[in-house]
């Protein structure tokens, strides 16, 4: 909730001075929150908090993850004009970031969905405002990934341009037994000896559909086991070819660098 | 500097796990953040100030506001490995973000400036994160239009369901002396209207090619000195028709809400 | 609310140590804010959120604006004595400083509506209370002038000694179609020279009452659409002399650094 | 340092506008900030905290707590004129607010110091800047009283409406052995029964002359080192009457809420 | 609260993963906080409220300052099984730290109670958590000794090793009106030189007890008022034999750097 | 930094008035902390900041994890004694906290070591100070274990009251591939069923020695790859046979919750 308050202070400033000299006196008013675009609702939750904060009465049409259709009303508020008017644009944005996520998220799980494969997100997120991005990513079906560089181990290529892999991955194991390891590969090899070395799970970053083909049948040979991550451009266009070959995981940023934000409005009365 | 450093403290929390145990000791590396994509950079000064303060050497190689290839380096950086590897997703984010806002401010502007048309911003940004995306607008030639509810008066549709447009106006010219007035018409009468009753800008919203034409030209003979602003679903494949009217001003929340980010990464080495 | 939090806070640091030891229990309570002077009430409105929010009953005897003599109760609290002695310093000082504040501004606002101009406040206000002396400026009818130096553009000696005058408003022009700009002048050749580059206000400063004659005469002869803006050492002694000459402001410092704190105190009983 | 910072994220907002369209490009400038009004100087080690954290070179020529006549400068400037011009503001109201303060104090100080008195201040401070108006007393020559309702013990009229005063005296004496306890009276018999009772301090509240003098009369004879204090109404017109009856303290409110502020300004070259 | 709510943030992340993903859907239930060992409660309060913000029935079966013994259960809440779950932690944090403390303290004041002389505690506190360790002391009994270093004079033999102690004792009572000076001392001598010149409270630091016999009946003779406090080492393993020598005050870090938690579980159902 | 800077302003207040006072001016000195307890340090880092944000110079003589004995000079410092003697209380609160938590640490780790078995923490720590007691316990070679409920599933006996254990590790295995899952189990039979569900890890939780060599050696049979933590009431006194039997893990509130601070004191001259 406070985070939610100090948004309202980053779009309010001093006062809705629009508001506050035109409307002669407060009046109750209606409205409601309208979709404009088809897509996967989120922030609805955060939405409905925010403006019963500020003694709005709130009532929800349609829930965080539904689909949604032009023109369907997803909230309805009743109370203060000014609150209102006030809060619209900071309710908007959540709505229309948090449900362009999940919309792009749905879009890709769906797929992924019938081969069995997770889809992921990454930590390509809105500087301050991951925690949202991350629960969208939820609310369209996906997983979160890491939300922080403290909750999982991740070698990447960077780590291993300054150590050797297999000696990487016995030292990140020694990072807190609670933890999981994953290492970053660019082919199947590095997969293997990631592997040997005792990683939980790897990540394919980079892999042609082909390579990637390779790769996994490669390494379920050797470790059934093994998760299985693919990672690095993937987009709606070339999603099925990958889900395809059956990873466990495909993560990409797209959901959250590549989606557009859902369109939608307040209308009153 | 404070809200940088909060970026960093959501994305590092209790600390980097696999830098820390991956690196045996640490090391001095040197690096790059290498451009994948053509743009236009933003953000170069936000970065270089994170990394100056986690005391590692930065020379920047390219400016906010230059165009960039896919393969061009924009900064180097030299120091500790683990800072640098920990600040890495920051920084990223941070350039990509304002960078992809930054590029598609640019490719709007180019096209509006040949009319002498100039691209503005909406409150359609980001919650948290609203003043580097109104720097990247800048930094792709925008102009950032309301940075808050408090620096402008904007009287928009919502605002006239419940008090008259000429009262409105009236009102709102007492709401300060140093505050411009801006009313949204959904039609040229009510541009007349608004600008007769006082109002400094009138902004058409979405209206028609033709719609837009035939008002800006009615405004134009009765208030030749009048700025207009033109906006409602405004983006790269509509901007030259509209841009083509002269308007003032054309604003679109395409550039925050539409547009990807331009993809970088961290190079080592 | 998380500001006024912040006040009590301040004050009250561990707890109230007095009331805590002396009241061996918790007892309800009923009192009074009383007016020890006269003036225009301004605060109102933070004191009653404040004893609110900590479950204390609130009846407001007077409204924020309104005139005020000694002996008269503005507000009437009832319930934990605990609570309310241990808020009363900081709903006096919220009270007291912003009823100082508004009553100044009401005394100077009086003078100068009789020829039609208004007062305004500058950004000479106590760090860190801005907001509330703002407000307090409001309620006393004055116009509060720039929030911050963000909001309007007003070009001062200082940018004047290092940018010539037509190039630093034709510069200024391009900060944001939304922001207005002003220039402070020195003699009336420059108020001419920035309304012909296209200020939007002028600001005489530090004019004799025979040069701002002069000046207002010149400027309205060529420019009678002119914002003219009077300020520099106006005080209650030398208003009336300022607004004789029908300027449309006249701004001054006086009434947030030369106004004496309206008296009052809480009665419990 | 991070309050003053806040100071000036309050007035600057998203930027300088002005100053960042105005000039072209950053200069190197040179500037004073001086003295337009006799009075004591305070606030320059904060003033120069600031401005060096914002990279500029200062050389106090004055310091806290000297006598300054209009026209000295007490601070002189050098570096980025955009700096200096964005801190401007800020910088000029901390040491005028701080400033007024001491310079009222210190009038009043050097009366009460012909009779042995000290003067003292009172929790009468502006919300938020509570700290900066306590150091403005210290620096004026005058004992800052309490900083919080956790630092010492002080029994009002509305605790004695609760609770019989040897009560509430005996109680207070359990609040922390390292706090001393006062008891606020409104006659001399109360001042005596207090004393007896164990208080460290008596404060005579709202008493004439005439009673002030008989009073400390009674309560010297009866307890000799008794610290008494005089307060209620006390400004320079009257202080000397009450200094002269030599009391050990005379606290007023008047040092912060009746005090102008020094008039300062920054002049550039 | 918002403090409370910092702790929660702490130990909450973004969100409770285990009960997010483990409850199918939210449900009712109720549980007890129970005690595990014989001690003194505190932190009821602050459990209390800290519960109710998250909107569970709280029903407090014992009191801060009760004597709780193996089995018995403190708290009764009932309502949504994840917020309970999720606040667990905190809970019983705050609960088993405070009571610690709560019953370290309470040991040593049963002890020293029958010789008339109070427990204090110090500044050794965690950092961060000083006003809820100085509250459990409160609430074993103890006296808090200083909060901070702002609210009481506490010379000690750092300073003494800078300037001569009656010297630093004259300065020290300029410090402010309405502090107490204390001096911690080496030998006996120190404390009559202490006293000389003025200090209210003498601390003698690290005696043994035939030194300290010694030294108070020393002080007691010259200055029969004299506040005389006992510090260093003191532990339940020796504070009867200090407390026999009936100084007015024992102070020991004791109580917070060696008080082992309370322990205490949450049990469902 | 900001957290360590928080800690000085909880101790410092408004300003060390001991120190401001008794200090003619501010001299130059040179101090050290010294031991008065063998034990293993930690902290030297975080006070070496610390102490160089104030601009003393820092010569540290002892490292995190080492021992050190009674008389021992842990770090040396000069610079000014106003700063020195202003922090000396928040830096020997955070060494001798976190060095009380590492000899604790390495006391147990060290006689599990001996096993092959690795001591881990809890959730246990002291509001607000978490990050740095986990610090501490990795300091004395211990595993933090979960830093907040968001890093780690970890199913407890409060979440088995609501839901079936094998449907419980089923669901909690979607709460994010990159986390592992841990049971805390009340027999054998339950942790057999943990792991045939997935679980990563099973936790025997308040296990005799008897019952958990029993368990162990089941689990071992079916699952040779499970990791086993032991946890429940496991001090100094018991660890050994324990330590014994050969979990992977014992885990123990005993490190944060029951270890004594290691005394330290600073020393000037």
């Amino acid at each position: 909730m406070e985070e939610l308050l100090r948004f309202v202070e980053e779009d309010v400033g001093y006062g809705d001075i629009t508001t506050g000299s035109v409307l002669g006196e407060d009046r109750s008013a209606c409205a409601q929150v309208v979709v404009k675009q088809k897509g996967v609702l989120a922030g609805v939750a955060e939405a409905k908090a925010l403006l019963e904060h500020f003694a709005l009465n709130v009532r929800t049409l349609k829930r965080d993850g539904e689909e949604v259709s032009p023109g369907e009303a997803v909230v309805e508020v009743e109370g203060s004009a000014v609150s209102m008017l006030m809060l619209e644009r900071v309710v908007l944005n959540l709505l229309m970031r948090m449900s362009g996520i999940a919309t792009a998220t749905r879009r890709l799980a769906d797929v992924a969905k019938r081969y069995g494969v997770v889809i992921a997100g990454t930590r390509k997120t809105t500087p301050g405002f991951r925690y949202f991005e991350k629960r969208a990513i939820a609310v369209g079906g996906g997983d979160p990934h890491r939300f922080r560089l403290d909750d999982a181990v991740l070698i990447k290529d960077n780590h291993l341009a300054l150590v050797e892999l297999g000696e990487a991955v016995r030292r990140a194991k020694k990072a807190g037994f609670t933890r999981k390891v994953e290492v970053e590969v660019g082919n199947a090899g590095q997969a293997l000896e990631a592997l040997k070395a005792g990683a939980d799970i790897v990540m394919l970053d980079n892999f042609s559909v082909g390579e990637a083909e390779r790769a996994i049948s490669l390494i379920r040979r050797h470790y059934p086991d093994a998760v299985i991550e693919l990672s690095g451009g993937i987009t709606p266009d070339n999603i099925e070819s990958y889900a395809r070959l059956r990873p466990d995981i495909i993560s990409t940023g797209y959901i959250t660098t590549g989606a557009a934000w859902l369109d939608m409005s307040l209308r009153l009365g």
